[in-house]
């Protein structure tokens, strides 16, 4: 089975310290992944690792950036943030490599992410654990771009016909009106409401965005907080299980 | 013009101190290629800093492992050059994005490598100077094998269509018996006594196998030293020509 994991920035950095690891996250989530007999991919976000160096240099998913120091300086904190979720996978005997999107993926004129993945599918059949991390990468007429975490496991999904996805949040999933998780959704209208409009808006990390781009998946995905994750490795789909 | 620009690790490194980067050669390099004007992908071997490793765990081009922190080891201290070359290129006004092999790159059950390079292409769009480097690389059957940065030249300059390619070597070309440098090769017959036999096996840095590759290109070469990268960035072919 090919299953698609992402570990949510919020999950595994500090919240209030800017650029700081939480190890205790971490190294739970490193622990549950070592238990794991799929063909893992692993994905992470930025936090406060990323974001911060991307607004500093005027960089989104859409305004683009030709500034190469600039650009590096949020590709190297991606890859500091990288390194120790690399480092606390191989503790835990998990045989991670990384893959650094803005070595492989582009966008084209129209923003469209090609993500050539080759080289993931050859580390997988070669027993390893493939790691993306959200990224710049390189934007034809835009310079460099943001690429999210979550844009990288829908591409991801979909080109290696992963069999599941999962979503490692700070939430237990989707939440109703009464903070109670929603157990399933299979169209976006049923939890539209629940999500607001302005939530929407928000590309890289946003409730909404994620829920619909988890619907438009071919594989079931579930979003789920720390407690479930040794559930969703074991086959689950706990959390809020989306399928589209 | 597209122009593929290797940086021979010998150059940019210090060959008696393991790991230690040359930083005159390396600054007088970057100095030279804030000047050119063409769509420069720049290439730079290992040196001391992937050799070391790569002995260390028994990774070549051809013996492969499944160690992931071994394979990490490898490619972190290529990192730590490539680190090197792009804060010397920024440092003198040069665009440069790092492309990592291991993060694009996969061999094939026949070793053939696989280097897509829409990443590279868009980032030379965009007025940036993509820079790749001897590494490790996902290998079918085989878990990770050292690609070269020999190897990367030659896939680049074919795949990008590159109107000429340039190896700055620490010697001032090919030399005959006399130590004279060979000014053209259109055959390697005609150099073959000079090469000597045992110097052909090294796959990946001896310069029997760079006359061979560079002779099989289609775009015409050159091997030169430190004194002539001005010129050949300007446009000449200086040190030993090699059209096949």
């Amino acid at each position: 089975m090919t299953v698609v994991l992402k570990l949510g920035a919020s999950v595994v950095t500090e919240k209030d310290e800017p650029e700081t690891v939480d190890e205790g996250a971490l190294s739970e989530a490193a622990d549950a992944v070592a238990g794991s007999d799929d063909d893992l991919v692993v994905v992470h976000g930025g936090g406060s690792f990323g974001h911060h160096h991307a607004s500093e240099h005027g960089i989104t998913t859409s305004a683009g950036s030709h500034d190469a120091p600039g650009a590096l300086a949020v590709h190297d904190a991606m890859k500091a943030l990288d390194d120790a979720v690399l480092d606390r996978l191989h503790d835990h005997g998990v045989p991670a490599l990384p893959v650094h999107p803005l070595s492989a993926a582009f966008r084209d004129e129209e923003a469209r992410l090609t993500l050539p993945v080759g080289q993931v599918e050859t580390m997988l059949d070669e027993g390893f654990v493939p790691v993306l991390h959200g990224d710049v990468v390189a934007h034809a007429g835009a310079g460099v771009t943001v690429v999210s975490g979550d844009e990288l496991v829908v591409s991801l999904a979909d080109q290696l016909a992963a069999d599941r996805v999962g979503l490692l949040s700070t939430v237990p999933g989707v939440l109703d009106e009464d903070g109670e998780v929603v157990p399933e959704i299979t169209s976006y209208d049923e939890v539209a409401s629940v999500l607001g409009a302005s939530d929407a808006t928000d590309v890289t990390g946003g409730m909404a965005a994620k829920v619909a781009a988890l619907l438009a998946l071919s594989a079931p995905a579930a979003i789920f907080g720390p407690d479930d994750l040794e559930s969703f490795l074991a086959g689950e789909l706990p959390g809020t299980c989306l399928r589209g």
